[in-house]
């Protein structure tokens, strides 16, 4: 080894020992397990050093076996599992050690969804190679706010900008993607992988440059958990949606967002370049916007959505008169109406007796029926599926 | 109970049962155990179920007992601990069963700090009132790319505009925050709280409104961990910064970085106006910045610096000829040369010795000195107590 070569790493070591000492808590370098591994045949080898513990596992959100392992003592307190080869896709995952949940102790990447955060990882070859990224042009995501009159509030949203949207000068059409119960502004970015989607599909040619922008949909709330007045006593649970879903006032105030993006955003402010979809309590809010502005969204996308219309109140002027409203939106015209489910979804009899309605009514729209149930999987899936039909 | 409530409550009820069995893995309420609680009296309780382990621990950043306790077993499965009455602060831990290190199951607010991943909490009622969201107007945050010929790459960003940027037409001061070593464009605003810190000093009147912008430092990587094409095999750790830490080539490639804030934003695109800071590795970009480029930046902040110079290369540009540097910067002028550091750093000796190097020069300076070491606690103190003397 040359001299130079020695003093350079003998400094870095002394640098990184002192370091290590000094900055509490950060471990400094990589752990030497690596957990989780995708392997050649993707399948996924799950490691965990813990030797005081009786019993660990593994809950992810993968079809196999229910997504539940046990992992097995190798000897010198090394745990292990390997998944049968998974499908393409982003996966998260949780382990239990004697029975208290958490995550893999050497995998840095979390995503929260509702209330709960989750180890994730990626495996390649198919869709999810459109959630991670590439070398591609980048759109850039800004974090907003506007001010609602009408929810007394200023609310937070979230806005992806197409790659070279600084300097092209031009306007671009918008995507309004709304989230589902126990969501908020940031779901379809961390878990949707909204701008990855989009930057990789554009540097494909396979969908148009666009705006996406991504409100919160909890009209009692001014932003996600941890980010209003409320901080951390605001925790994010599902039953914090629930007050003000069917209350119209989301739909109601939803003119306003369209408003503030219109005047700060080089934006083409017409129906032909506006779309708004939106998963579950989003497919909800994303119908009944589309029914009452059918001037304003030429494209329509509803995935997995909430159609229990048992408890709306039929009287509130955001969802009275669905068959005149339909009509109405028949009337003044569309250029896709796209409807998606999984075949396991709670909400498949909602939906099938919705596509009823439609059918019933005259008013045409595209089915996709998907496998599994209603999980972010197919959120990703279908929007990988939407975002290239809009504004041909 | 009135009978409307009654049905109510029932859908309500229903509809969340049938969710919560189709949404695999989610919980849709909040937990039963609330970990951690601040009490009133400042102190903090923690509380795990844990009927199966046989011990559990947290590991803290809060200076009282090191911040490392054993939870006592209550009986039932539930242990609990609670710290002395805490400084106001923003602190993060992670608990420990049966030897494996996680995170409060209870808890879903984290942070990653370089590979680690961190669950957090406010002790309020003083600094940490700055860091957390106050019912004020709040600046937008936006992560964008810019190209760096010097680089060769694509880099991103993180930006903060100021309330009201959008529709001021007005144009703003510009302060440059850098990261530390293991750090990334991610690290003032998710740990050093740069944005919230600057909408509550703003609102209090104590802060000039400013764009703040944070590039990545680390010169042989684009982003983030996780957000550049080698996605998850990009795992955060110091080491990862060494190889370019001290080659100048960050430095060198600066200007791009102010040349792209100054074109895509409305900025005063002037030295009265501009302003660097950074911290541990940052701190010894600003120094090189500050002393290379003497004619652009007005506000120069060193907090808890590496001002290692042993393992530089004094040939190189960006660090050769330090006294001629010094004595151009004197002669252009400045108007705060801002150096803090704590009294347990250890990297303390190294910024006496810079100052001494300062006074030897005549290069004048305020030095704030601080308790405890190379922490974030000390980071947002001092961002705190810099950027009010900014743009007077």
């Amino acid at each position: 080894m040359a001299e130079n070569m020695k003093h350079l790493l003998l400094t870095a070591c002394l640098w990184l020992t002192v370091s290590a000492a000094a900055q509490q808590n950060v471990k400094f370098t990589e752990s030497s397990i690596e957990s989780p591994v995708v392997n050649a045949d993707r399948s996924v080898t799950f490691t965990v050093a813990a030797p005081d513990a009786h019993a660990v596992a593994v809950h992810g959100d993968w079809e196999a076996n229910g997504g539940t392992a046990d992992l097995v003592n190798c000897g010198q307190g090394i745990w292990k599992y390997t998944t049968p080869p998974l499908p393409s896709e982003m996966y998260t995952y949780r382990l239990t050690v004697d029975g208290v949940d958490g995550l893999d102790p050497t995998n840095p990447f979390t995503r929260r969804d509702v209330g709960t955060v989750f180890s994730i990882f990626y495996v390649g070859g198919g869709c999810a190679d459109y959630y991670q990224v590439r070398d591609v042009a980048h759109g850039s995501v800004a974090q907003v706010w506007y001010h609602s009159d009408a929810l007394h509030a200023d609310r937070r949203l979230s806005v992806y900008l197409p790659p070279h949207y600084g300097e092209s000068g031009k306007k671009y059409p918008v995507l309004y993607l709304l989230h589902g119960s126990g969501g908020d502004e940031n779901a379809w970015l961390e878990l949707g992988h909204a701008a990855r989607i989009l930057d990789n599909l554009i540097a494909e040619g396979k969908a148009k440059p666009m705006i996406v922008v991504m409100p919160n949909g909890n009209a009692d709330k001014q932003a996600a958990p941890g980010e209003t007045s409320e901080n951390l006593s605001y925790r994010p649970a599902m039953t914090h949606t629930m007050p003000s879903y069917k209350r119209g006032s989301f739909e109601s105030s939803f003119p306003e967002i369209v408003s503030f993006v219109d005047n700060n955003f080089r934006t083409l402010p017409d129906k032909a370049h506006r779309a708004v979809a939106g998963l579950s309590m989003g497919g909800f809010h994303t119908l009944f916007i589309a029914l009452n502005y059918p001037k304003d969204f030429g494209y329509i996308g509803l995935f997995s959505a909430g159609l229990d219309f048992s408890a709306v109140d039929c009287s509130l002027p955001a969802y009275n008169n669905m068959p005149q409203k339909l009509q109405s939106l028949k009337r003044e015209g569309y250029s896709l109406f796209w409807i998606a489910i999984g075949k396991d979804d709670f909400l498949y009899d909602q939906n099938t007796a919705f596509r009823t309605t439609l059918d019933n009514e005259g008013v045409g729209y595209e089915y996709h029926e998907s496998s599994r149930g209603h999980l972010w999987c197919n959120w990703r899936q279908y929007l990988l599926q939407f975002v290239p039909r809009l504004f041909r």
